[in-house]
């Protein structure tokens, strides 16, 4: 376990919830606690191997913290759909050990308290809505160019979802003429993510990007790439912010590049002066840096717990009905007055 | 006055609201009046010429109708943001006349009533959400392809408007191999609408799609181009039913070219039964054929009544909470009492 905990866990602070944050990712596992101001008091990082392994040493950092809520930013595929039998599962992903596996469920009966689970993209874009980047915003939109490219997004003042979630890292792009590569993704060849994700530099180029911030041609490339993905998402979104974040956006020289070459592709037909003249505020990076997933987490836990005490007051409201229903329809024989009807949470 | 109307304007249906419903294109205005179960009961059209010459034959149409509100989809682009100086307003519009009209605050000064405003497209997919192909949905899309190409899109239950509104008409696809049309976008040159519009058809082929049906080139191609932002759009929103509509695909043939190039370029990467096994299903025409946008109207009528209800019902009690302020306040003294406060709405 490698617990940097900047103090001894405690109660935390008065007056404000006590939230876990998980951030999942396909590498290692981000743990923390903190409450709802985007606070973070605890950490510690553990590599993901198997759910039998991992699970566990994820349920002994949260387990005495005195949790009111855990929120949960998840690789993917996931199942977002509540009606679902398989709600809060990893469902396809790559990894074959996770295929399948109801992480949300099994963090929730070990930890008895709400979890809210979402994509690891959705938790980043609610971190930088809530606490960076698009703070105040209604819509936001965050692109991670790493490993795999992800897209979170924010619409009319919430996380989209739809009949799963965004999958926009694999949107399909126009290959650009100078560029032979003939793109690494394994379902789609040269979606965004097969020509533009970190591995497809490494490849087309034989160094990993961190390697090559002095070959103009490689971010001339990569940058084509991105803005027309940008272009797609702003044409498609119309977001507020756009937010580019992960490893390969490590990379500064991208910002520029990729301003101008969205403001070149959409060529002023939005008339829209947050996107014509203000590019430099309106294509940036993520203000929390790498916190803004489990920041986004620590919101996720927030917003499931509302949503349980949603759910909680509606289901007293019906008992209390049916009760109160019954003393009415009483007429002195107990065996009409025994309540049948159950009522769980 | 093309006035078809089914029965002479009435006091309409009892217990029900009545509803005015514009849908105002670039080349006619379809008026209606009618109710929140979206039944239509008078119905005209006008020539859309200039603002000064069809506002009025508008204001007439509906004028002595006993509306409760009215709903218009617009063709745009259109100012959505309720806190700006030119809400309502029609912006840069290619049509020189509409250039910054300010089209539902003249409708609301004329008439008194709440005035719902939105794009023709997010109106017609309100339409379909409501009372067509995608009733019961929480997420859906509706492209129209024709003169131009426009996307509406509903999402998370709410029509997605953001920094201004969705303009995906204009995203950015591959050309195919086989294309040598340059595309006719006067912006973008080649973006979907300049390769995939009506006119653009018509421009590559020498005639008008209707008549060339039976040409397959013609409909591998279009086919290929739709398929490509329909990918797009459900790898980005995920949307639980996707409405191709407008002229060009009265083309019955592209729905199953669009369908089967569709589930190739996702390739079965999404993992999902409805995307991956009933695409007849998931891609389909509009159940409320051309009625679509204006049925879509009653519902942004109905959605602005309670809006401006909700905004009423807020400043009254408000108001009513100040008045029993300025009476626990007063002292005898009748100009202490004398409440100078202002309550609008």
């Amino acid at each position: 376990m490698m617990n940097d905990g900047m103090r001894n866990a405690g109660k935390g602070t008065p007056g404000l919830l006590r939230i876990g944050a998980l951030e999942a990712g396909g590498t290692k596992m981000v743990c923390a606690v903190g409450n709802e101001n985007g606070e973070l008091e605890k950490r510690a990082e553990f590599p993901t191997e198997t759910p039998e392994r991992t699970l566990p040493r994820l349920i002994d950092f949260f387990r005495y913290e005195g949790l009111d809520a855990l929120g949960v930013g998840c690789f993917g595929p996931v199942d977002l759909n509540r009606n679902s039998q398989t709600y809060g599962y990893i469902t396809n992903t790559p990894k074959p050990a996770w295929v399948n596996c109801d992480f949300a469920g099994s963090l929730r009966n070990a930890l008895g308290v709400p979890v809210g689970f979402d994509t690891d993209v959705n938790g980043a874009v609610l971190g930088e809505v809530c606490f960076g980047a698009a703070r105040g915003c209604e819509s936001a939109v965050y692109i991670t160019v790493g490993t795999g490219i992800g897209v979170g997004i924010y619409v009319n003042g919430g996380l989209l979802h739809g009949l799963m979630h965004p999958e926009a890292g694999h949107m399909f792009v126009a290959r650009l003429p100078e560029d032979r590569y003939p793109g690494r993704c394994p379902y789609h060849k040269s979606c965004l993510e097969g020509l533009a994700s970190g591995p497809a530099i490494t490849e087309r180029f034989g160094r990993p990007a961190a390697e090559l911030a002095g070959r103009n041609e490689v971010w001339e490339l990569e940058s084509g790439y991105i803005a027309q993905a940008v272009a797609n998402l702003i044409l498609t979104l119309s977001p507020q912010k756009v937010i580019l974040g992960g490893g390969v956006m490590h990379q500064k020289q991208l910002f520029p590049l990729v301003r101008k070459k969205t403001a070149g592709l959409l060529n002023g037909y939005l008339s829209c002066s947050a996107v014509d003249k203000n590019m430099d505020e309106y294509i940036v990076p993520p203000a929390l840096g790498d916190d803004a997933g489990i920041r986004g987490a620590l919101m996720l836990g927030k917003a499931e717990l509302e949503h349980s005490h949603g759910h909680k007051a509606k289901a007293l409201e019906e008992a209390s009905e049916h009760f109160a229903q019954s003393l009415r329809n009483y007429d002195g024989d107990p065996r009409k007055a025994r309540d049948t009807k159950k009522t769980s949470w």
